[in-house]
């Protein structure tokens, strides 16, 4: 890739949200943070990639589980500072066996 | 509300994205973000409140537009960072007109 999103991660202090969808379901999957670097390797691979805040690092989803999230659509929203990534995902998404990383229901409504 | 939830914003800086999917369609139309104030009146009016980090404030979604999100069912994340915010959206998500924010589709794969 030749920078071509530079400006769009400078913009955004280096580091975006990336919200992934599952493209059969339409079910949220999980959030993680996409650099440059993350985002062309993304592209580049087909497949999605992250940069970790906790590790400082960048790592490929599923590269040890091999629950890969194979790349079907990218969609960038109007205010250019959050990502959208349309997958098919293998296995499943979290790291704790769930199918998605949102399985935590907050019940407490008070209205 | 009680206080809760002050430790999961403490933990998360005082700020967490906030995914928004449509209950019906499933479409994920905006990140926002909350704090512990705009997600407690989200839990407590049942419509959707975020904190803008450009405004420096506290914003009711569709307050001037009309285009209130009723909170339908609320999850957080395995490592608790996120919030995923389920609706019923009235007219559109975007100000700019679009059903959803994310209408922008990065075409440049190179796989």
């Amino acid at each position: 890739m030749d920078g071509e999103y530079k400006e769009f991660f400078r913009k955004n202090g280096g580091l975006t949200p990336a919200i992934v969808q599952e493209e059969s379901t339409k079910d949220v999957l999980m959030l993680a943070y996409m650099n440059e670097e993350s985002f062309n390797l993304t592209l580049s691979t087909g497949y999605t990639h992250f940069f970790s805040r906790s590790r400082n690092g960048l790592w490929k989803k599923g590269e040890t589980s091999g629950h890969l999230q194979k790349v079907k659509k990218i969609f960038i929203d109007c205010d250019q500072d959050t990502i959208l990534v349309i997958v098919e995902q293998a296995g499943v998404a979290c790291h704790t066996g769930n199918k998605t990383c949102f399985f935590t229901e907050v019940t407490r409504f008070t209205y």
